[in-house]
């Protein structure tokens, strides 16, 4: 059992999870809490973290993992993001995808596809709570611009309540990944307030991607002016526009509920 | 100029930013930034204060006002929830609706109205997020369970970008409110995941009300026993729930749609 809060694994364990660099470099993340760490493919998870506490109450099967520390409970509470730990958590693996492969295999799904492009959204909470609510509507792949928050920010792989393990996406510059989605007969859309339709008025073709903008400022004008078409959300009142993670949602199902 | 962080007044405002049960017992809250105040309506705003660089810059015509204190901009710095503040922050009489305002005015609209009602939502930046949305599609009323987090509480305000200011709504017990709603003639339907009929298959009558749940436990037994209906959104992949202010923006996206 792992008594020392200096001890090499656990200084490891808190960098991961303090540091985009670090996460980025070792290609690897953390995820917290029971519910989160079950989610996790078995494959992806490199090392499980159990509280002394967590372990000796021994009421999770936890075989499908192949190392598995224990650690004093003070040394848990040291590496957790949560006031009451739960005493469980992982070190995972970061997956791999390449943009093809979100719609390729997509494809055989009813000859329909809807990929969605995020630049450069700030929030951690608002890019887990998109991922989360594209796998709920169906979205065969998320694109995010390299100036996207990191999606395995804690918070964000918090809010994306296990989606992340599920939805596949990569990061990239959607300059050139609109470029290559056109070439393969895809139809882009920016959300946007000005110069756009309304989303309901709109024919949307089975292979469509859908681009939601920064929180602040919206698309960024070099992606707004590669999209194949504009298209806005009507409000009523006086409201000047939606947060970026409800825009999404309200284009997304909309789309759902057209196939 | 006041020039001490222990200025009575200044007192005052700390306690109104900080504690709930201050606001609800002077009636007060506290609203920062120059976008906020200036969509307050003037006749609600008590008194503004300005740190001494925003006054002494002099570029926002504040004439609307009747009451305005200059403070020094440490003391500024030391009512401010923000790191980089702006230097305007206002003190706002809450505003007071009654329930059958809420929809008596609205049934002018096109003989159309709904209602929105927030059972025990506890993320203020959810609960604002909510109110935004809720009248960027149309909601012409909000009714919050006494559970649900304070709307006046700083995050809350922020979240809603203004619409604090224009959506009317009240706090009350859901269980009479739906009683009430019903007998004046609106269907009421709870958002809900077991026993309910998708979203995009109701016939939605011109008074209609929805019910969005808490986060973690959706909506409360007592609740879901009194509402006529329950609609769920279809969720694809594993996910099981949608965040709340998401599910809330689907559905009355959908209702707006449809008018």
């Amino acid at each position: 059992m792992i008594t020392s809060k200096n001890n090499t694994q656990i200084r490891n364990v808190r960098k991961l999870i303090e540091s985009a660099k670090e996460r980025k470099e070792r290609k690897l993340f953390v995820v917290e809490g029971k519910r989160l760490v079950l989610e996790a493919p078995p494959a992806w998870v490199e090392q499980v973290f159990l509280s002394e506490s967590f372990y000796s109450f021994g009421k999770t099967d936890l075989r499908m993992f192949k190392k598995i520390e224990v650690v004093s409970d003070a040394v848990f509470k040291s590496i957790s993001g949560t006031v009451h730990p739960q005493g469980i958590l992982a070190v995972v693996r970061k997956p791999e995808y390449v943009l093809k492969g979100l719609h390729e295999d997509a494809l055989h799904k009813e000859g329909s596809c809807t990929l969605l492009l995020l630049d450069d959204i700030q929030d951690p909470g608002n890019l887990g709570t998109i991922l989360r609510t594209a796998e709920a509507a169906g979205v065969s792949g998320v694109i995010m611009s390299p100036g996207c928050a990191d999606v395995f920010n804690p918070k964000a792989i918090r809010s994306t309540m296990g989606s992340i393990f599920r939805v596949p996406f990569v990061v990239d510059e959607l300059v050139s990944v609109i470029e290559d989605l056109k070439m393969d007969g895809f139809t882009v859309y920016g959300a946007a307030l000005d110069e756009a339709v309304s989303f309901r008025e709109v024919e949307y073709p089975p292979l469509r991607a859908v681009v939601i903008g920064n929180e602040g400022r919206g698309i960024s004008t070099s992606v707004l002016n590669s999209v194949s078409g504009r298209i806005r959300i009507p409000m009523q009142g006086k409201v000047e526009s939606l947060n970026a993670a409800v825009s999404c949602a309200v284009i997304l199902f909309y789309l759902d509920g057209m196939i």
